[in-house]
């Protein structure tokens, strides 16, 4: 099988590389710790903080969104793999400030494991309160009636946008986690891949696509989508994508989103921007109004060609926390 | 020759459609103008004006540092071709608000003439001044005696953020030409390729590299670079990148940067996160603090792998609109 040419040292320490150089690129608002994790560096405040993490390889989420406005810290696995219970302690210890703190992170069953596990660790032997909120926003992985089953992908980025901006207004680890439970009942997303990704330990390709062939709800990591199918033009294959979208939370005429086109890795920026036209005449069709466009690589999944469009349904409440101000390596506003 | 799979519809029509995108993502702080030209939407206010552009196919760039800080307004040539003399006269009159228009824009011979024209046809026809400057930071492109004969890569991100911001703040051309110019002046790049990326319109890839090569100084549209070779550990890669970019300007001792690693397409993050750190040691080694780090795609090549370094070296003028606020689709501040 070809092997993806990578520009790396040793494959067996990019993470770690890779977290030093996130940390270097803040410029001094961060801080790495012992254990794959970075930290916010500003003066713990009184307020319940926000926990994020997930496996490595789909940068910049989750190091890239920690920040004022955004979350306190992240905590990082290896390719692929979620981060240690020890990790995810550690990790709590350091973002909490004596209100407790939310995990917001993608539902899968090793994150769900190594959370929980950090959760129970947190509150027997450091005695601070958790909550979780895991996103569940692909709508390819499971019907509707089996949320508990779909897997957490760009749908995490406004989850975390809301969430960080929350954790600055509210004084409870309860208000927090309502909004965020909020922010993440009302996002849905679906994924394209065009070719896969490879990771950096065997730098050979997650999956094989036939060379006019794409995959509609590809997972993050390369996991089967709903449907394998022949490359067509942008307009056909954005529609298929947005009747899944928009038939399954389901959004409805008068309803306000936000959008997030996101590369997930080495789509153009053309192919984003051109999927755009379409995903707004298919909203505007559908009496559905844009408060806020997001387009680009939020979550990547190493060099797969594709994307995926998110949409979350926007209350008032959400959309003053979306637009609060947000300041990080990966995404300011 | 392999045919790259892109998610597009008619490839004779993507800049208009990209465009379109573009503008629609901004979500109303854009307006689009016909010969594809993008303005900020606001109140004209008694400035001088900047004007960014060049061929398109390196998305974000141009369209998407359109807004207030930024540009005010892009005009966008086919893809990899100089906008029309026509179309920058339209945009110079669409952006000028009685103070005249700086052009920034990367230095290509159809760039250089088509701006050049739509300069004399905006001083006779309409009557507004005009003042250029061309960005040459690529230090691969020609020996510094001949600067002349350098390309613009990623440094036209940094001259326009400077220049940007320097027209909400000053009073004359003059005065906003003279603090682009010492931008320009006190910037360089280089750039490393490991594929190709192709063109909507053929599909195929602008060059071919060995399976086991990379190409040091490649331009931004493909063309040679300084050095064919083999493919190395990054931190050896990033030591030539950085020998060749450190001597040149040169940067000494006790300078202050400001650092852009740019993704030229379908790099993965990763990559430029650990090509970050090396880059941070070398900084270090050579005495040169960095004052802001920024890393993505800023100026892509199509799907090129590869990613290019960049330093300006700042005063303290520069560093104040280096830092100012800025908000675009592509960045903000």
């Amino acid at each position: 099988m070809r092997r993806v040419k990578k520009i790396l040292n040793d494959p067996a320490k990019v993470v770690e590389e890779t977290l030093e150089g996130m940390n270097l690129a803040g410029d001094g608002a961060t801080r790495l710790l012992p254990g794959n994790i970075i930290v916010a560096d500003r003066e713990k405040t009184d307020k319940p903080a926000l926990l994020i993490g997930g496996g490595s390889g789909h940068e910049p989420m989750f190091a890239g969104y920690v920040g004022p406005g955004l979350a306190d810290g992240a905590v990082c696995g290896q390719v692929f793999a979620a981060p240690s219970p020890d990790a995810i302690v550690a990790a709590t210890k350091a973002v909490d400030c004596g209100k407790g703190v939310l995990y917001v992170y993608g539902n899968y069953s090793g994150d769900n494991m190594n959370f929980d596990i950090g959760a129970e660790l947190a509150d027997e032997d450091e005695n601070i309160a958790t909550r979780t909120v895991r996103v569940r926003d692909d709508v390819a992985a499971a019907p509707v009636e089996r949320m508990d089953d779909r897997r957490g992908i760009a749908g995490d980025f406004f989850v975390i946008k809301v969430a960080g901006a929350a954790s600055e207004a509210v004084d409870t680890l309860e208000e927090l986690h309502r909004i965020a439970a909020k922010a993440e009942a009302n996002t849905r997303s679906i994924g394209i891949a065009v070719s896969a990704g490879s990771i950096p330990e065997t730098g050979e390709p997650t999956f094989e696509l036939g060379e006019d062939e794409i995959e509609i709800g590809m997972g993050a990591h390369g996991e089967p989508g709903a449907k394998r199918q022949k490359l067509a033009p942008a307009d056909e294959i954005v529609d298929q994508m947005m009747d899944l979208l928009l038939a399954d939370l389901p959004f409805k005429k008068g309803d306000e989103v936000a959008l997030l086109i996101n590369n997930l890795g080495s789509s153009t920026p053309m192919e984003l921007f051109v999927a755009n036209r379409r995903v707004r005449a298919r909203l505007a069709d559908a009496g559905i109004t844009v408060h806020r466009t997001e387009v680009g690589p939020f979550i990547t999944s190493q060099e797969m060609a594709g994307y995926s469009i998110t949409l979350m349904r926007l209350d008032d409440e959400l959309k003053g926390y979306l637009d609060a101000p947000a300041s990080s390596l990966a995404y300011s506003n």
